[in-house]
């Protein structure tokens, strides 16, 4: 593995430059309490934060523009572009509204990296614990080698052992299911709005080849545009296509599903797709949401 | 047309509470000292602006995530989860750097509305010079019916309506140009990014699938991790269909070619698609970016 190479020796040189600044708050100072263990995390979720903001950001922007584009259309007093251009602004406030709901997804993986992080500060205490012991026995056995201290000691080490111990492995455990549940989530989520996108800009490039731009001389009355039941029907077909979509997505597999409420194996273990467990934070597959409100709204209205 | 369904209508009570609300500065009040004829335009050009910087903010997070996604990896102590960490680094790092070309591609279609918003403003003034003599001779005729200015005024009436006439040619005729090459730069750098984010989105599942989520009980150690090669292999393929991406797209017709520069019709009209004009402005193919800025850099430099 050519770790040289890899996205993190690279970080050092490129991404200083690039990091994104953020004032100070105390939501931020906040972060400086967290665990060691789980504060790279703390961080990474964080920074999803104002990701997914800016999705949001995009999202809005991008209806506001539609809504101006139709409103410009109507403006120029040409019924060609009047109603392509209104048209147009459909397609783009759909494509706005996808925008939204991968920044709605985006959420969803970031609470399940919350559980990770979840796991990490709890599991701290128990590595401090052992640390705190192992250092209390090597000052005492300096100090005063003698002392009945030391058995006492030595017997609560043991049990700080088995505890982080199980600690551990709960962590490993945790760490690798929630990982692959999260990027699960992830990966899907910007399949479905890129596919989502393609069916919507695929039409709207349909609506253009309705306006016909050919040049007129000073004087010349343009024809009155006959396209408008064919621009109506491209909205339909898009409308239609979106409400068809469904995700093919290949599984990611999982041998998690032999986790137990205690984090530990349990005897029963069986292998399973992630992407079919009925999990709601870990479906990648946003059935849960509204079909309404997820496809083709502006579309439906727009054709009603 | 069911202008009642469409974005038009529906902006006023759906969007008001929606629109996005900017700081007043210098140059929004620029704004209003915009010709009457060109200024939806130009706040839709301003709010396109923040729609693009946004896009460039979620590029920039991404890639801030995915930096610190394979700190977060290498700092478990887990080969595995350090490994597949690095290479969802990766993979995200370019789904960031699409959200860059995207809004780098908005951009270019932005400086298109221009054009269209520029001509606008030119027009205006003949259009004004135009209402200008109508009210004087207007004036003239109600308070000096046989004033001699009258008949120079008519003359400058006649001269003033042809000016008008050809200019609202050329705007007609820039209008319905530029919005074709507008909307299929747009939806064309809409379907690049989907297709694009597409196939990462699926190595990057792929590489999830690498990652073994058994649970283990306390004490066990994880086989070390022997899927590095695979892993390695999967970047390189996501690199290489990356690479051997092109757009596919279904050509934009446009009448347009017959607009000569005083933009008028020439005599000698050809009919042709905008997508295979050679004009950099309104070529939606960005095949001038260079590739190696807008393609798999960061899986360039992991497989290298």
């Amino acid at each position: 593995m050519n770790r040289a190479l890899s996205i993190r020796s690279r970080k050092k040189d490129d991404h200083a430059k690039e990091a994104s600044k953020h004032t100070f708050s105390i939501s931020t100072l906040r972060g400086m309490h967290q665990a060691e263990l789980s504060k790279k995390l703390f961080k990474l979720i964080k920074t999803e934060n104002h990701c997914i903001e800016a999705y949001e950001t995009a999202g809005r922007e991008r209806l506001s523009i539609a809504s101006q584009l139709s409103d410009w259309g109507e403006a120029t007093n040409d019924d060609a572009v009047s109603d392509i251009s209104d048209k147009i602004g459909v397609i783009m406030s759909e494509i706005g509204e996808q925008e939204d709901l991968f920044a709605q997804n985006l959420e969803d993986y970031r609470s399940i990296l919350k559980q990770i992080r979840n796991i990490e500060a709890s599991v701290q205490p128990s590595r401090d614990q052992k640390v705190k012991i192992s250092d209390e026995i090597q000052k005492l056995k300096y100090k005063e080698p003698s002392s009945p201290k030391l058995v006492t000691l030595e017997q609560e080490l043991v049990r700080a052992e088995a505890q982080n111990l199980v600690a551990e492995a709960q962590l490993t455990n945790i760490t690798r299911q929630k990982v692959k549940e999260a990027y699960d989530l992830h990966f899907a989520a910007t399949i479905e709005r890129a596919e989502k996108q393609i069916i919507l800009a695929k039409y709207g490039r349909r609506l253009l080849n309705l306006l016909d731009d050919t040049p007129v001389v000073p004087g010349d009355v343009r024809q009155p545009f006959a396209q408008a039941g064919e621009a109506r029907q491209v909205l339909a077909d898009a409308e239609q296509e979106l409400q068809r979509w469904e995700p093919h997505l290949e599984p990611i597999h999982s041998n998690a599903g032999g986790l137990g409420t205690n984090l530990m194996p349990m005897d029963d273990r069986s292998t399973r797709a992630t992407s079919e467990v009925p999990d709601p934070v870990a479906d990648p597959v946003p059935t849960e949401k509204p079909a309404a409100e997820a496809q083709g709204t502006h579309l439906e209205q727009a054709t009603a």
